[in-house]
């Protein structure tokens, strides 16, 4: 299957591709979008023995590389983890012509572009995404930052890479349940903005779980092209960009609870969407069989649909609070128009908040 | 004196004023510059008994306000120093609509600066700064940042503030070891950009250092237009920029042997300038009269202008090759083309960057 090549338009010559490909790790695409002498990789203790040697070899001789491994999971995405990045920088004397390479998932790509985005006050980086969650998302838009004890994301940037890999080949090694994870936000981009893509996932999910190559490539594909239009239009979430967080603020709030790693990133989406959806209904912009299709879409993934046990409505609202989706004090949340069709509604009726919320226990 | 305004011109909205007079800390210029509800004040131990009510009464009733004090000096400008304004603004549920008010020097608007560069990805940032240094350089431009133990300014953000509000009266609270560490940058904008301001200063220097207010409210004033103009042409030193480099690499170095807060930036930056300007006249772009009425002006400043007695050449050159202005391996060094006029140098000739620095022993 030939590479795919998806372009992220933005400002002040800050666009960048993302490639599309079945073991193009192990090619030299990446070359070109390393403009000085020094590389430092950032993996994991996951990855890295999986990935970093092929890698390394596409890299070939000429640049003085160095690695990072890091220990694996959500959490160690902490102001600690992103220190050993700083550490290796300054005790191999690397400069501002340095490229930082992201070889892993959300978290991996999170830390790593975060250090790039500080180091020095900013150098080169570039995403190779190797969860299906990462690739459809947090390895496009620019997104960058570690979690606080007191909240996810807390602390980070907007920080734009030269180049996104995506190797669908490195999707074979995933355990199913970071596919699942991974699908969640594909779904994502079929309720918010692309009702065709939707209908196609409808159709196809039973491929796509089991890792079609074609159908991966093409779900892959369509969920950069809709989150590059939307960074294009609104790269630091003034406007538009927020419908991106669909599901997000209650699945932030779930994963905060239960304590980060726990629920995967997708997962606690995935059930976020879920409430969010019921929300919708509630509120009359969706059908009942709306609902109830994309409940049934999201169990065709694999993915959670009900809320943790051990977690009341209370919780939930406590955990939003803190949300960067708050907004002076007011709760955001985005909502459904119609499948297809997301926007913004501050603050809706409480009641029915902590309605939607029971509808999913 | 009335209030002179000077406005720093950068592309996408982000210009800001530079606000300029006596007493403004106590009118409500500030005011308009928060968009929120929401104000964490950053001061340290010595500003905030002085300057902190006066602040807190211009701001009035309406806003939330947190304050967070740190310990004061250069050696407090830490990651873990950072950590402390995360937690208040996480502990208080800052939200992104949040302002951060940066009260104090240079160590407490650069971290200010870079936590408003990173809480949830950014949040509104104004400079209040309270010493000469930060008036005449740190508080203008938008370097954020804190140091790693291997490396000053390691670890930032180029980030920009909404305004910069400098009161002048405050000034005669500093220590004058304080006032000749300003001046060193003063005395810096004229070598490197402004031969006639530098011509002002040769004849002004006992006025200045005494703070009569008509040559402190001009020099400042002056200083901050140069680097507003520098700064508008290059905000992300890719190339002009570097020149309000002139002297620095020679006094990072000096900082960091000596460990961090021994000698006082702007000291080590006169006689980093010093060093500068002897390596100059080695190239032959300046006279011996221009570095030695150089150096008498910057002793009738009463800045040092000969190296600490416990560092060698070897020193100097370990502490540099780490330095951010370190390309790829290679020294740059920022030169006097004349007195009034600087330019960037690649790889000198290092026997001559050694015996420079021996000149000044």
């Amino acid at each position: 299957m030939p590479t795919t090549v998806i372009n992220v338009d933005l400002d002040d010559q800050r666009s960048y591709p993302i490639y599309i490909g079945e073991n193009i790790l192990a090619d030299t695409t990446i070359k070109q979008y390393i403009h000085g002498q020094q590389v430092c990789i950032v993996s994991n203790e996951t990855i890295a023995p999986l990935y970093l040697e092929t890698l390394k070899t596409a890299l070939g001789a000429g640049y003085q590389i160095d690695t990072v491994i890091l220990p694996d999971g959500e959490a160690y995405k902490t102001t600690d983890t992103l220190g050993l990045v700083y550490d290796c920088l300054l005790t191999k004397k690397h400069n501002r012509t340095t490229t930082l390479i992201a070889l892993g998932g959300g978290v991996v790509g999170d830390i790593t572009g975060f250090a790039a985005a500080s180091y020095q006050r900013g150098v080169n980086f570039i995403q190779v995404p190797t969860t299906l969650l990462s690739q459809v998302d947090s390895s496009v838009g620019g997104k960058t930052g570690v979690n606080h004890p007191l909240g996810k994301n807390m602390i980070g940037a907007f920080y734009q890479p030269q180049a996104v890999i995506i190797d669908t080949q490195v999707l074979n090694t995933l355990p199913p349940r970071e596919i699942s994870a991974g699908i969640a936000e594909v779904i994502k981009y079929g309720l918010i903005i692309d009702a065709d893509f939707y209908q196609w996932l409808e159709e196809n999910m039973p491929a796509l779980f089991s890792l079609e190559p074609a159908v991966v490539n093409y779900a892959i594909a369509r969920s950069c092209e809709c989150k590059a239009y939307v960074v294009g239009q609104d790269e630091k979430e003034q406007g538009l960009r927020a419908i991106l967080n669909f599901g997000h603020t209650f699945g932030h709030a779930i994963e905060a609870h239960q304590g980060y790693g726990q629920w995967l990133h997708g997962e606690a989406v995935g059930t976020g969407m879920a409430i969010a959806a019921a929300l919708s209904l509630r509120l009359g912009t969706i059908s009942e069989t709306g609902l109830k299709k994309l409940r049934e879409l999201l169990l065709a993934a694999h993915l959670p649909i009900t809320i943790p046990a051990n977690m009341t409505t209370d919780d939930f609202f406590e955990k939003m609070a803190v949300d960067k989706k708050v907004s002076d004090g007011k709760l955001r949340f985005i909502l459904l128009d119609a499948i297809g069709k997301a926007s913004i509604v501050e603050s809706p009726d409480i009641d029915q908040v902590k309605a939607a919320i029971t509808d999913c226990a």
